[in-house]
């Protein structure tokens, strides 16, 4: 039976990982039998996000771990006692968290540097041939830390986004928000998902589905 | 076109609305071509849980409205401001977020009060021959509000949360994970969910998907 690692940062996309994609790439993995380890790093948030107003909650403290339990109902374990090891594979939902947790994305674009487990992890998956799976904004995190191999990702089609992710040394291919864009030497397959902020759920679904899918194929 | 209402308490199974039958939930609905009304309660949550360590957490306060927003992506209401005919179904997804926050039954069982506004709506929809769906703990829920009614549900089968239920006037029948119960006359189906506590994801995804069809049918 494989094992694939599900990386959250958070609970909420405006300050953590978007919940429903986290749920449904948890779901479509159950589908196919598949084991799954759910991990976030054990640490502050880079703050909170009032999900009403979309106003920063100010003087307001989260935790990666203990928010991201939300989703995965208790069984997760801190991002730095996983390793590249006990994965076949590893898919990151999307959500601000990815951006503002996992690396600096939303703050420095190319310039971002990435959370340390996060990018030792990637990079053991990736140097074992290992498949990763990055949905929504997760496709950046893969430019900052796979750019020099010239990843291939998607982003949907935010052409501002996209360009910035090229500044890592990615290339970018547009696409719908159903679709995915599968990089076989890389192994890395990415889908836009809420990238598409006013996209449909059963689309959404349909886009994380075949991720999920392609990630279990490559594994 | 129909407008189904969501009902939520909260964000995380421990003390809101259980997150992945929140998504679930939408998910069925959306692939159904149902609009839907995400609401919940603008109020404090009973009180706030360390989803790592199962733990209440003293002195935090979080506000039922803004954590439920975090599934719904902004898009809420607050409770208060739906009315039954604005609906043509209500579904309750789960959690103890339903047991502790819309209703007392998690500390006080079948002698619970039920939130006013919760009560009021759900009341009104029943009047109006409008049907609910009531899923994991929320039968508990339908009990307390429509016991005297003779209201039929399913909680899967923990005995004791059963014969507690029953204690309203409402009458328990068992089924499995990925079954459903429905209430012809109440015009109230149910599902039981994650009171199946290691319940695979997929089977879960089956009974919510049940569910909310024959709740759309009997609309």
């Amino acid at each position: 039976m494989k094992t694939v690692g599900v990386l959250l940062s958070g609970c909420g996309f405006l300050d953590g990982a978007e919940i429903r994609e986290s749920v449904l790439t948890l779901l479509a993995l159950d589908q196919d039998d598949i084991k799954v380890t759910i991990m976030a790093p054990d640490q502050k948030q880079y703050h909170v996000v009032d999900h009403v107003k979309s106003d920063e909650v100010k003087g307001l403290e989260r935790n990666l771990l203990e928010e991201s339990a939300r989703i995965a109902r208790g069984e997760i374990v801190p991002l730095d006692k996983v390793e590249a090891k006990d994965l076949d594979a590893l898919i990151i939902p999307g959500g601000f968290g990815v951006a503002k947790n996992l690396c600096e994305f939303a703050f420095k674009g190319h310039q971002a540097t990435v959370q340390e487990d996060v990018k030792k992890l990637i990079l053991d998956l990736h140097q074992n041939k290992k498949p990763l799976g990055a949905i929504c904004i997760a496709p950046a995190l893969m430019g900052l830390v796979l750019g020099d191999k010239g990843v291939e990702v998607t982003i949907g089609d935010d052409k501002e986004t996209a360009q910035e992710i090229e500044k890592t040394g990615a290339k970018h291919f547009s696409t719908k928000v159903n679709e995915i864009h599968v990089d076989e030497k890389n192994k890395v397959v990415s889908t836009s998902a809420y990238m598409y902020g006013e996209a449909r759920l059963s689309h959404v679904s349909q886009g994380i589905r075949r991720c999920v899918e392609k990630v279990i194929d490559l594994a």
